[in-house]
């Protein structure tokens, strides 16, 4: 185990005036690896974890450095692991890379915290997820 | 009082690699203008009528004619009004112009339906709703 | 061959306040299926066309039935075929799945026109691009 | 003068399946907030500097911290100024607020940096543009 890692093309939609992908469309891109992360690791879909058992992941702080821009087309191979775990919050990293280069071309730290869906009250990550967690960490 | 209009410019992430408005972007463009329409004619922001009389408006069909592509920054004057209101059911005509032009743009034809957030039935238009939809009558 | 065929789950950041799949996003759907079908179909990445061909493919006319609302999480299983080909203007289909249900809970037939990218004057098919359009034909 | 102000309510379809503004969604409206920002200031639209000057500003660090949801409906009051100008590259802040609250809900310290469009090499600020970022000095 370990990092977990998916491949995601720039559509042709998502790119901007400037030819590049638009900056917000990222943080799109992050959620998908995220919610596709859950589904593959904890071996249910990542809705059951809110639909279900109500538990949601808000994020409270994320910082991001652009490093080099994604054109239409490219692939951009997404890396996510885990700088950080505590009792109700946990740091993502997501990475971006242009093909097998070793530079990540985009790189963010997103802070999540666990709440209650129905309450939005903060709750301690549970086992299965904070197994989850911990695999991924680096 | 009759069609409800609003300008949108084309912003900078809504266009696509080949420069003009990606045309999932229009349809964002449209409920825009839904919302600003009945904020404005019900005389209560668009969100309470859902929050908390839970109505909803589900878009059942919509047919769409792209005649003329809209670039960044081009201003979009956006025109709604209504070509048939129905017991439970309303069809709405969107249509984008360029500036002042009299032909437009791009023109669409959308089919709501009224219903009840919670169950998702069908439900009769309430009468201040229905005196929106027949105040844009055309 | 025939059909293409793709599942894209409804993600998080698709759903609306209502809790089912925002409109808009289907055609966001729509053209990610659009991309990935010429890409497999054609052994070159989608974007070469638009790229290093500058040959574009703007949608003129679509139109949609929404049957049956996604919710979160749930599979969408997209069907894209082509229902008529013209010498410079083609209708494609697409339909959306619940799982394995025969009848499509969305279906849209959407015409697109082949065009120059620098001149956006209209262009026959390509026998290359024909050839994927005749592929699709139901 | 000084800080640039906008309001923007979350919009039907910018919350997700928690019932809050998603958050890739903030972004967009920072972006909103930038276009119409240099569009009041500059006393043209901001695409001509675009298209016309062929100069860009790519985000190149984004940091944000969401201390409190934007529910479907509120008003996000926006306010942007800047908290440091380089020679080629400036950080903005952005602060969305509940309506008059003094604390902001959202915030994020966002840099970008001044490029020519056709060759993505960075650039000097123009006069004009640098006197829009030193009125909106904090």
């Amino acid at each position: 185990m370990a990092a977990f890692e998916i491949v995601l093309p720039v559509r042709f939609g998502q790119v901007d005036y400037a030819g590049i992908m638009f900056y917000p469309r990222f943080f799109e891109n992050f959620h998908t690896a995220f919610e596709d992360m859950f589904g593959e690791r904890l071996g249910m879909p990542y809705m059951s974890i809110l639909k279900e058992r109500r538990i949601g992941f808000p994020t409270v702080h994320i910082e991001t450095d652009f490093r080099r821009p994604f054109r239409f087309g490219e692939p951009m191979r997404l890396v996510v692991d885990v700088t950080r775990i505590g009792r109700t919050s946990t740091t993502l990293r997501y990475r971006g890379f242009h093909g097998d280069e070793v530079e990540p071309s985009v790189e963010a730290h997103g802070t999540i915290v666990s709440i209650h869906l129905d309450t939005f009250e903060t709750l301690e990550f549970p086992p299965d997820i904070r197994a989850v967690l911990e695999e991924l960490a680096c």
